[in-house]
């Protein structure tokens, strides 16, 4: 089963409702809690995902559904949705416009549509496997990057890598032109439009990075994992996105001074 | 000479001047430069600044102007404009819209008006001693924060501090709630806004913090430096805001670990 417009028509709609769901309590009293893991969610992320669930369940009620919020639905159609309501909730809560709600379709295994879509600017970065990738309808495009040392680099906060991933990050760091840190999902919508050149993170969840790769690749960039293989339901959450494919190599090795 | 409604019309139309000169220039070819310090700079800062120039050399000839890019222009009314035309640089060449204009006015060494503003998301925080802050006209306040485990933290860039300065800030970063990375100037005006409740910050120049006194003390927050001193012209760059005052003597204690 290929992706078809009605996918494509349903992830809009998916994101269209969190919007409607997540602006009124952007910079109002949010009702911050702490998740299990310590992670902030607010009841904006829980009514978002509740909105979108609704919505497939009532129009895909064969396909699974997972969520970060309220976990995962099976389904046997052999297609996912994975959902993250807000990816980057303390930039939401800081009062940032530049957090996201990601929306993926995986089929297989594989993620084969992505929406990172911002509701406050909005700003709606949508890809899918076979199209280019589109920000509010028009083309979005990554840039070419000819050497490490003309890269802008972003990672949302080196706090979030073990001591040998941020070795390996503080060696690409020292390569680049320039780093910038924060961002979150914004990061990789910024590099598919062509603004950013790499994204290196780690410790990503499934629906932290799902939505990323149809985006970013479709724009003309990829994603691998820090060993260089694709990104798949089953990776381990150390991502890598390039604007530009010809440096993932230069990325690969200045990361694998970690020791493996 | 008190400040005077004239000065906070002037600094709007400054701000205004450097919105139109920047607007354009956010996610197009901005013809990035390195700065001799290795910061980047792009033509929008360059032509900001000096259109905000023209406007003070027309209207007030006997002012002082200390700008980021083009330096200090004397003047003989012990009065001084600082402009910052573009706070957050690298953000803005990422694509991300919370970057700032900062305009201050000093007057016998002390900052009494400071504007931060955000040419793309049209957003304008006004602080003028004896006035209430607002954001687009409308009164912005701090919020209260009963103690550090409740307080939301954010620093621009842990590689901008010292080893010193490092080892203080992670003491300060275990004791909060939750920290954001990024932000520059915008995390001050989260902060008047009241979505943020700490700020702090190393190595800033007198175009980087004068304006933000004004905006954060108007808004019922406080600035000072690590010693707990206020700021002024000869500041060393270690800043602190709190939109709490009373959690000042915590934010002080926690980072005074480093040893004097």
């Amino acid at each position: 089963m290929a992706l078809n417009d009605d996918d494509i028509a349903l992830a809009g709609r998916l994101a269209d409702a969190a919007r409607t769901v997540i602006r009124p309590y952007f910079r109002a009293e949010h009702g911050l809690e702490t998740k299990a893991d310590d992670s902030p969610v607010t009841r904006a992320d829980r009514e978002a995902e509740a909105a979108m669930r609704r919505l497939i369940i009532a129009e895909r009620p064969m396909d699974a559904i997972i969520g970060e919020e309220e976990g995962v639905r099976e389904g046997s159609s052999g297609r996912s949705w994975v959902l993250d309501p807000i990816d980057g909730t303390r930039a939401f809560i800081a009062g940032r416009p530049i957090f996201g709600t990601l929306i993926a379709l995986i089929e297989d295994g594989w993620p084969i549509l992505g929406v990172i879509d911002q509701p406050i600017l909005g700003e709606r970065w949508l890809g899918a496997t076979g199209r280019p990738t589109t920000l509010n309808g028009k083309p979005a495009r990554t840039r070419a990057c000819r050497a490490l040392d003309q890269a802008l680099l972003a990672t949302t906060s080196p706090a979030l890598f073990t001591d040998d991933q941020l070795h390996a990050f503080e060696h690409l760091d020292a390569r680049v032109r320039s780093t910038v840190l924060g961002g979150d999902c914004y990061n990789y919508a910024c590099l598919a439009s062509g603004h950013l050149d790499i994204v290196v993170e780690a410790e990503l969840k499934l629906h932290d990075f799902a939505a990323l790769v149809p985006v970013v690749e479709g724009a003309g960039g990829r994603m691998c994992d820090w060993s260089g293989d694709p990104l798949h339901g089953d990776s381990k959450g150390e991502v890598i996105a390039a604007g530009d494919a010809a440096r993932i190599d230069d990325i690969l090795e200045a990361l694998a001074c970690r020791g493996h």
